[in-house]
């Protein structure tokens, strides 16, 4: 019987999209990891384009196992609602080379795979599959963004983004922070980019003076920043957030 | 005036107290992040021994700055129930170097300071006088193993550790459970590892058959594995979690 490949969940930097200078790769992933990237030959990937740059910057500290243009990759398919369980069967075939004894990456656009992106079904198949699944270490924008909020790190959630509704946002938003209080969790959010600066007045519109609202924008990048300050004071000493670099929110009532 | 420093949040492996062969530190850490934790002068720790463990692997790769033992370690404070607002003036001494001009890193025993650890007091005080807080990208063992699950990576909420007394962990396991399947998330949580086998057996005489229950070991290690299945699968095929390894159990309700 032929050994079968392992899926291994390869992270990617966290500068996708933005303006100007990005970071060296070797700033952001482990030489380890950017060894293990390089000698991958098939790849699932959130977006093949994006892969492919990523894989050029791969190129440039460790050179790839083969040229770049041979190399198998393979866009995951777009979720599609109510489709979960008619899609596990294209997973499978996304699988195909792990069972002729090939490993197999898994990337996304930005930080680790199938955290905050659709790639945890392909996991989940290869979990059926009994493929082996290992993730290796790389950034995270949510976790970045919650260590340097200095709000709760002992107990966290994270919430995917809000309705773009403004009435259903806004009951959202009390709804976070009703669930924070009672149970002294942060609670993390994020938002398209252009939306930063209304998502923000959102979040002051709704919560209580006293509630700690913390931004991270464009982890790793230079220009990055994190401020965290109560409703009142980011209401006293607004800020002008970026509409074209991600923002990681996060609150936790007072 | 003096230019302020600011408070580096470092990242550590996540093979503390790990028996057998641990990784090399440029499998789970940036060269860059090597190199800015070389050039520390001044330390904040969870715990100043295994800190200088930790900074003798870096100067294997990246000499320091200057010699370990001239280096200035303090550890945190053990935060102490009750005394959340007292604690905060000693915080305000430890960044003392900042003002006066040095960065200062904060460090914990494995992964991000601040997560999962009493790292986020200091760093709330950072923001409170104003001193810069940026965090350096590295491994992180609870979203190592949610991304290794399969579980909701797009909604999920660490919730730390559950009560020791057997029928408050069993209430809570089902409060978790009943809170997954509202609000489709995914609950992760951790144990001390001596626990493991017990917690793990509570897990599945609480949880109802068809939750998936995900089991990360050893993250980082060679030894390392990660394992969903629903609750009647682990039921059919028991696994034998280690004691000497930090475990992240997560769940999924069905």
């Amino acid at each position: 019987m032929t050994r079968r490949g392992e899926l291994i969940l390869v992270p990617n930097t966290l500068d996708f999209g933005a303006p100007g200078p990005v970071p060296d790769l070797q700033d952001v992933l482990p030489l380890g990891v950017i060894r293990r990237a390089a000698a991958l030959q098939h790849w699932v990937a959130e977006n093949a384009k994006t892969t492919r740059a990523f894989l050029k910057r791969v190129d440039a500290v460790v050179p790839l196992s083969q040229p770049l243009q041979t190399l198998d990759i393979v866009e995951l398919p777009r979720p599609q609602k109510g489709l979960r369980h008619g899609a596990a069967s294209n997973l499978e075939a996304l699988l195909a080379p792990a069972l002729q004894g090939h490993d197999i990456g898994l990337i996304s656009e930005a930080g680790l795979p199938a955290v905050a992106d659709p790639g945890a079904a392909l996991v989940q198949a290869a979990h059926a599959a009994g493929i082996t699944v290992l993730a290796l270490p790389g950034p995270s924008s949510l976790l970045l963004a919650l260590a340097a909020s200095g709000l709760n790190g002992q107990s966290f959630a994270f919430v995917g983004y809000l309705p773009v509704d403004a009435s259903e946002r806004g009951a959202r938003i009390r709804e976070l922070e009703a669930l924070s209080r009672r149970a002294g969790q942060t609670q993390l959010m994020i938002e398209t980019p252009y939306r930063n600066a209304a998502f923000m007045a959102a979040l002051l519109a709704h919560l209580q003076g006293n509630t700690r609202v913390s931004v991270s924008c464009g982890l790793t990048l230079r220009s990055g920043f994190t401020r965290t300050d109560t409703v009142d004071r980011w209401k006293a000493r607004p800020a002008s957030l970026p509409a074209d670099v991600p923002v990681v929110f996060s609150l936790l009532a007072g």
